[in-house]
């Protein structure tokens, strides 16, 4: 594998990772008022958007990540219309 | 220009715009305490990944997009260190 191969796996984790520390502040604190759904939005539809790209063109990371990050988006917008607002 | 590359240039504009309304909000709230600085720098240090991956590539929608996504998540951190804490 080509190294610049690596790099694009390398990016894909830190992508697949990015809202991780995101959900576990905002789990721990259950304060959510400075995140805005419109990112949010945003985040969710290119993901999809993204899978479409990945999968039309076999690219596992892009794949991986955007599942990930889909599935991340989906927990923190639920978050953003569940815990009350202080 | 095949259709899955425009796909492609969709994916790249959302995953570009993607902080705008975070910024935005920020900004006006003066607020960004629910904000995870652990993301903000995997943001920061994904976008340089991925610069590395988009010039070795010449992939023009990478570079474009995360130029702007590191731009963006720099103003958010210097939010972040800078607001006052509520």
């Amino acid at each position: 594998m080509p190294w610049i191969e690596y790099v694009g796996f390398i990016g894909a984790f830190l992508t697949a990772v990015t809202f991780m520390p995101q959900v576990w502040l905002a789990w721990k604190t259950k304060s959510v008022g400075d995140l805005s759904v419109g990112m949010l939005g945003i985040v969710f539809v290119s993901v999809i958007v993204w899978l479409v790209y990945g999968f039309f063109l076999h690219l596992v990371p892009v794949i991986i990540a955007n599942f990930i990050v889909g599935f991340l988006s989906v927990v923190l917008l639920y978050f953003k219309f569940t815990f009350p607002k202080k």
